[in-house]
């Protein structure tokens, strides 16, 4: 399969005040390109292509840090249409010609996330069987108002008509254009030559194209999404927050039917990648981003966090967030905790409330109970912490680890000056300063002198 | 008045995607099977048997734990139909016969929650007056697609049609079946030897009897309930998501109407049993579970969760968790704090940031700041606690109980080693760990040694 | 400009269910009263009236503490309609005319939140090109049920019909009467003496002197506001909420168009008076209250509460809360933090996990990174704070500063016992009770005597 992508992101977005180029505007978290992009992937389609335009090096620094394949670039350095835009990537799609007899390219714009590989494959299938030279992407919907229509006769494509030069017979037609289309890349160039900025803005309209290709006698065809949102774009904040909105029902909706239960979605947004068991409950305020998998029976919530995390069975997290960690099953935590990068929280291990745990493996069934902080800690199996325990891990220049065995016993407001080991049960007496190992079994122990003054409270009310 | 109620619960709920049976699913926190139990017994209907029939194992266990009078259950091995499922409590509906003379019985969906004391108790009069054999719950909606409808002939009531057998004629029937009825239960004694299997499902439908008894000559009445949601049920996770958004709504509107302060409904659940003054403020994020009253003047959330809890009246609890705890008067908590079953918060108490309570006592103006945590501890009034300190109460082995007199001062980083007591108006010093009692206005201070090593900084940064 | 305004707002709100007076219920954060007479002080007038009726003395009592212009005030004893009300201002009104040959007024309605400076300074431009003797601020709106019809003849108006004297014709007439309206003070006192309570409620109203100018062939005007919600107002507590949601969602969308960034407004509540530049990031249940400025690339949230604080450019504040304190440039906060009246927070510096800061200046690059207060204290630049820190400022009688120099480097679960300072690149070991200064560059221990005691555990489980 040699087909290729180009998608246009050019734009700028000047509605959005910001200096980001338009299509790296993030719904749920990622660029809307990155949508784009991965859709593509899914189809299989994995030579790529991005047209850049406004502050490009964003967008060529995001392609050169995201994961997948990596994408070819062109500048567009005037933006004078979409038609420009294509002609800027000429060379690179006569470059297809070399490895393929007929290849085909499809054309997205890096703006409309909701494109689907659905909608890719089936309209390739569509665009390959009926030898076409362009085969336009388009969707039925309710209220076309504002997007170009698909004007047909006897069943063929005469043009795409925009909404300022609509007749009024036209403006009822519902088949609306999404601006993705495939073209035959020989049929391209040949359009591609043709098309003039004769209009209004000055403009290199790629969608004159169609008309070119059907004068020509080319074949033109069209596909019509059963996914309406293939059209949807923002050119605003308000825009942008609709597409937000949109995207976080849809993924809720799939979830749903999946056997997720959500009883209140207020606040939830749950990332296009996240894997969700059935019977996993997610309850309000929950955010999941990134890689997160939750197995069955894990109740998430409320106003919990996690991104790029693993959840295992049966876990209950209640007002938690997690970076980059591991939490197995049947783990309690929360309310009130942080879990950061490169932790580990084996099965059955509690973690209560004010409890921070760093680059630490809590081991099975060990409880960490309240307001204490685990970092850089390799903790055994049911290690017990007393409230307010400290592992000391910085030193004011370098950071070192702790070790505690299982079965030990950590009194509270210990703090243990790492590097030092709490051997097996070992136990530590409540506010103590450990700055040596501890050994197996041992009871350590730090205590100043102790007064008792009498009568204190009296004298100083008297002062 | 010797009216029972036969709850039809043998469901499965295959599109929930979950090992529980479909009445099991809950709004708001319990199941539709309780919502449907409890308004029996708000109507007064305390004989109650239950149908049960996949996984019945799980409505055992949940009848048995229940608050509320104990209800009979028959088993359907089987699921052949609603007829079929009132059929296995023929033994149960005969018993009935032999303590009155002409008992009746309401039928009811236990996955249609919404079923309410009035509606039962309205149409259960209906029922009566009219000397009816059987009188169906209806509703008139403005969309009645789906739903069986009444076909009525002259006011008499002919049948029941399901969706896919309507004419066009009755198509438009906007009153529909609740799927609960009233029925003499020696009538529907009678009609259940009638009910054939006579359909493409081959199952026993229990609307047959309408058409049967009408049939017979005995009287087929209807009620049609103010309360358009007795039809609702749910088939899927989608479904039962709108029914707790519409539990949801409902119980804060009834708040509302009582006088009760809501700016931002997002993320608020209350629920059922959950008691309200006039003049309370909910906040956004709060959610109230179980057996709640809060008092007039409190200030609730934001992202507050009390459950079985009482709150008095002035209080603010701002990102709160409380569970099984009763809070008095004017007390101000939060934010992040955690109050654990079995405390007691007395009038004008403060539970500052990142505190934790549990199974304690704290008396009347008693501060805990920040940072503590205060477990198994009778804490009287007037008592100042620092910040950090830690009731010590379990050694690894066995919990023990802390006892604080009125205006004790515990200073900061303090450990008081359970059992222990600390007198009336004593002291602490900050960071000490406390291991016997203090009298009463007794400083208790335990210290190290402590030295001062000038040049620190210098020396460090060479090595 | 010697206009005035005159606000009513002695009406009751009984089915509020409180004790508040009507005009004092709050829409976000501030009675809309207030709303009313900002919008007047924005539109420049400066002279007010409040008529006060029910629990007068609250309303007294907020005018009173109010920022802004002094309000005079008049009390309606009893409510007997807004004629009546007016008239309690007769003498009011008559002493503006000994400033000005022909002033006007503007009524309002207390209760009547969204009238906006540029409907009043339409309006006021329209009646007094006009020379009108009343003009009517009204609306078109698609639903005018349940409100006064404006009715004209020919262009003219002839009145305001209430909707329970419409005759059909004028009950789809669109335009309806806001409450609000300009009066030539002359005509004004004139018709006051006509309006009579010839009524079922026998009431004065207002509105009557419309009618009453018009016979007496003074001009009455109107002017037709594009703000639709000018009209609206609440009489319960369920059209609180309403208003409630509509104003949020009407900052909200004034802040998108200003590039702000929202991807999900559940729970997020801002201030009229906020100001967020564009490219702010505002999360989920995000709440800015007061006198709020934030600057560009800063992300606040989820579940942030600011109140009059000011937050620098490039911050990051998760789960904070924040009062009264300034933030700077690039902080990062959260999550789970707490910042209390008086705080300033410099350039770079990290806020972690579990920690409080009350009226403290925390330096540039310091870290303070978990389970920390810093309360009462000056906080030099690249301090590093260890976990579990506290500045104990309070002795049980009086609170005490506590000074830390540039670079110290502060150890896990140290007492600062305040008044205290620690030098420049001083420190302090873990564990430690600081009650002297410690020097520049030197290094604080407090230490007791450490026992290991083996085979602790063995002994332990034989007891």
């Amino acid at each position: 399969m040699p087909d290729c992508a180009l998608v246009l992101a050019g734009g700028k977005g000047a509605r959005m005040k910001s200096e980001l180029p338009k299509p790296m505007f993030e719904i749920l978290g990622e660029p809307m390109l990155e949508w784009v992009l991965s859709a593509c992937e899914r189809a299989e389609i994995t030579e790529i292509c991005v047209v850049k335009g406004y502050n490009a090096e964003v967008i060529d620094s995001y392609l050169e840090h995201r994961d997948g394949n990596k994408c070819d670039t062109v500048l567009q350095k005037e933006r004078m249409g979409t038609g420009h835009a294509v002609m800027m990537a000429r060379e690179w799609l006569s470059g297809k010609l070399e490895s393929s007899s007929d290849p085909n390219v499809l054309i997205l714009c890096g703006d409309a996330p909701f494109i689907d590989e659905k909608t890719i494959s089936e309209s390739r299938a569509v665009h390959r069987k009926g030898g076409n030279a362009v085969t336009i992407i388009t969707a039925k919907v309710d209220n076309p108002k504002g997007y170009g229509r698909i004007v047909k006769k006897d069943g063929n494509i005469l043009g795409i008509v925009e909404e300022t030069d609509l007749t009024d017979r036209q403006r009822d037609i519902s088949e609306i254009n999404s601006g993705a289309m495939w073209f035959s890349i020989k049929a391209l160039l040949y359009a591609l030559e043709e098309i003039k900025p004769n209009n209004s803005q000055n403009e290199y309209y790629l969608t004159d194209s169609i008309h070119i290709l059907s004068q020509a006698g080319y074949t033109v065809g069209s596909y019509i999404s059963e996914n309406e949102q293939v059209v949807l774009g923002a050119n605003d904040r308000k825009g942008l927050l609709r597409l937000n909105d949109i995207a976080r029902k849809n993924i809720i909706e799939r979830h749903l039917d999946d056997g997720v239960e959500f009883t209140c979605i207020d606040g939830v947004e749950v990332g296009r990648k996240v894997r969700l068991s059935p019977g996993v409950k997610i309850l309000q305020g929950t955010i999941l981003k990134g890689d997160v998998t939750i197995g069955k029976g894990s109740v998430i919530g409320v106003n919990t966090i996690l991104e790029n995390c693993s959840v295992g069975k049966n876990c209950v997290l209640n007002s938690v967030q997690a970076y980059d960690s591991v939490i197995c099953d049947n783990v309690t935590a929360g309310p009130f905790v942080r879990i950061r990068p490169g932790s580990i929280i084996e099965n059955g291990a509690k973690i209560g409330n004010f409890v921070e745990v760093k680059n630490s493996t809590i081991g099975e069934k060990t409880a960490i109970a309240h307001l204490t902080y685990v970092g850089d800690s390799d903790v055994g199996a049911e290690v017990n912490f007393g409230c307010g325990v400290v592992t000391v891990n910085y030193d004011g220049k370098n950071k070192y680890r702790t070790t505690i065995e299982d079965g030990a016993f950590i009194g509270c407001n210990t703090n243990l000056v790492a590097p030092v080991r709490i051997g097996k049960k070992a136990y530590t007496a409540a506010g103590s300063t450990i700055t040596g190992d501890v050994p197996d079994g041992a009871l350590a122990i730090e205590r100043g002198s102790t007064y008792i003054k009498d009568n204190y409270s009296d004298k100083k009310l008297k002062k």
